[in-house]
């Protein structure tokens, strides 16, 4: 093979990026056909049913990242190694693709992306066919088997990748990492939703598994590794990954109170009516509890509740008012400042830079 | 090391092959400590839940078909492959940890080893708490990311067992299949028991996807593939492993529905009560269709309902007088024959021969 066949991205080019990790993800969807259908008609609906959500996901950001990671550490994308690495970087897709399934279950959520969850899908089967049961606990039965199936399968990805052993025994240890920090954020975010713990540090320690590790630091860390990169640019690969990763965060937190609905395609205010433990909440509750208790016990009594429109305007402004906003704007910035900062120093390729400072950017100013 | 530590099992002895699987995970949660306590305290205590879980385990069924099969395949216990190999067997715990864990919500079942579920102990940890929100769903949610959890450490355990790289790339796709046709197979019964397809065939289906393949014929492969057994070998052991496995689950059919609670310590006729579509209650539909359609009628419209021990005792005479008990009863003896002479044309190691024997008819012929 050479460069700039499907499976081989030009280093600079997202969308090329994005169509080849969905082609590696195509190929390996084909390559369980075989065993897919011995095991007969039910089992080929719920692999279907896996598939369909696997490849109508979009920025496959975790992708990106590892593979950025990978090329800033002196990965060849035209060298042999480049399409192992690249199903290794296009499997995290199927473990975003196990924690968005059972998280729509934990969450309860009806739609993702426009199309009904998995679990919701298999409730109507069930209902439309007038099998016997609950048609709800069918659908959540199926939800939990069919993401178990995508965390078994990302696995198999990484096995079947044509990793070379060293390289396989350096991404091991991150691979794992990743997976326990991802169920371990999911832990902590119900154990918050649950009323827990509702501090900043708790909030802030939800973000750094749930969302930071997941969704850039390991990635980076698992590209840099595959690289055979040097501890001082994993160092810096992860302090960038830490910083900017939890400055995603803290913007979807802001959009999830602020946001336009029109933009960023969810229900205004939706994070209030779910009551989400954010870092946004848990500061305008430390705040609340300083300075006005009663404007606390608002707050808390309404959030997890259903919300009027006029209710969530009001609980915006006070969120505002007690200057938390303002707070988290100002963290989003110097954490950016400073994970950026980190990644000027390290020593990855000019071009790797160039790409993940307008990664960090994206994700980190982003309106939806 | 030397031949006889904890983690090399004397070939012969069934207690120390159990005390060897547990002193392997044992070490692996060990293994998992600092990592674990990095994550806070709800983490530790979900993991802790996973450890007690696994280790509370019993038998240890598939590490012993694994372990023996690798034996049988020429695996020396005192050679410097013993221990990585053992690791490899002992994962299987927890692949099988995932499987209960899911199952027990799936199935809504409220206890397990005489322990309440994972998922009902979270539960009341909420309710206990006081926390907000629903504790039952709080506990399904904690149950969902323990069972993920294990699944992604059966995997770890796996890549960290310390197997040569070729012994991994043998194993490799035997795992993948082992893992895949579980959930098929727990995807199978889900749909059967929701009543999309109560035949003998579709029963058969489920059997050897979710007990046959999984408890016996793939772990055997496993060990074969570990041992690099030549492919003769790895037939005879799935053939054996199939006819074995198979008859090992008909005779749970007929314990599900006859056993004394006493011995098998479930209710008498939970399998009646929780409508489980058997081949013993598929052979007795088919038999009640052909010569009773008000018997197949009022055996439909019981399964899978509460009924009271009167009524139990009614559908077990249905049940026998339909000839679908001395049917089952043939198919293990076949079964069971089928499978025994396959190994006994083998050239698995006599010592083997002889243990796999008195597994099988352990298997086939237990009261509990």
């Amino acid at each position: 093979m050479s460069a700039g066949t499907s499976t081989r991205p030009a280093s600079t080019d997202k969308s090329a990026l994005i169509a080849a990790v969905q082609q590696t993800l195509v190929e390996f969807f084909d390559s369980r056909h075989e065993f897919v259908d011995e095991l007969g008609p039910v089992f080929v609906t719920a692999a279907d049913s896996l598939r369909d959500f696997v490849l109508r996901g979009g920025k496959r950001t975790r992708p990106a990242f590892a593979w950025t990671g990978w090329l800033g550490a002196g990965g060849d994308p035209s060298g042999p190694a480049a399409p192992a690495v690249l199903r290794a970087c296009a499997a995290l897709e199927l473990v975003q693709a196990c924690a968005l399934i059972h998280d729509d279950i934990i969450d309860s959520s009806r739609t993702r992306r426009g199309f009904p969850t998995v679990h919701v899908d298999f409730e109507r089967r069930h209902r439309d066919r007038e099998w016997g049961g609950d048609p709800a606990h069918f659908g959540i039965s199926v939800g939990i088997l069919v993401g178990d199936l995508a965390l078994a399968w990302a696995d198999d990805m990484i096995a079947a990748a044509g990793l070379d052993p060293a390289a396989f025994a350096r991404l091991a240890p991150v691979w794992a990492a990743m997976r326990t920090e991802v169920l371990g954020g999911q832990l902590l975010d119900i154990h918050g939703e649950a009323g827990a713990d509702d501090s900043v540090a708790a909030a802030l320690r939800i973000n750094r598994y749930k969302t930071a590790a997941y969704t850039i630091e390991r990635p980076l860390h698992l590209g840099a590794a595959l690289a055979d990169a040097d501890a001082g640019l994993i160092a810096a690969y992860r302090e960038f990954g830490t910083d900017i990763g939890i400055a995603f965060q803290l913007r979807d937190d802001l959009l999830g109170v602020f946001g336009d609905p029109e933009v960023t395609g969810k229900p205004s205010g939706d994070d209030l009516r779910e009551g989400k433990r954010t870092v946004l909440i848990a500061e305008a509750l430390r705040r609340a509890d300083a300075t006005d208790p009663t404007a606390a016990k608002l707050l808390r009594d309404c959030l997890g509740t259903e919300l009027t429109a006029e209710e969530v305007t009001g609980l915006r402004a006070m969120i505002t008012d007690l200057g938390a906003v303002d707070e988290v704007e100002r963290r989003i910035e110097d954490l950016t400042d400073r994970g950026l900062d980190a990644l000027e120093r390290s020593s990855a390729t000019p071009e790797a830079k160039r790409r993940l400072h307008a990664m960090a950017v994206s994700a980190t100013k982003r309106v939806s």
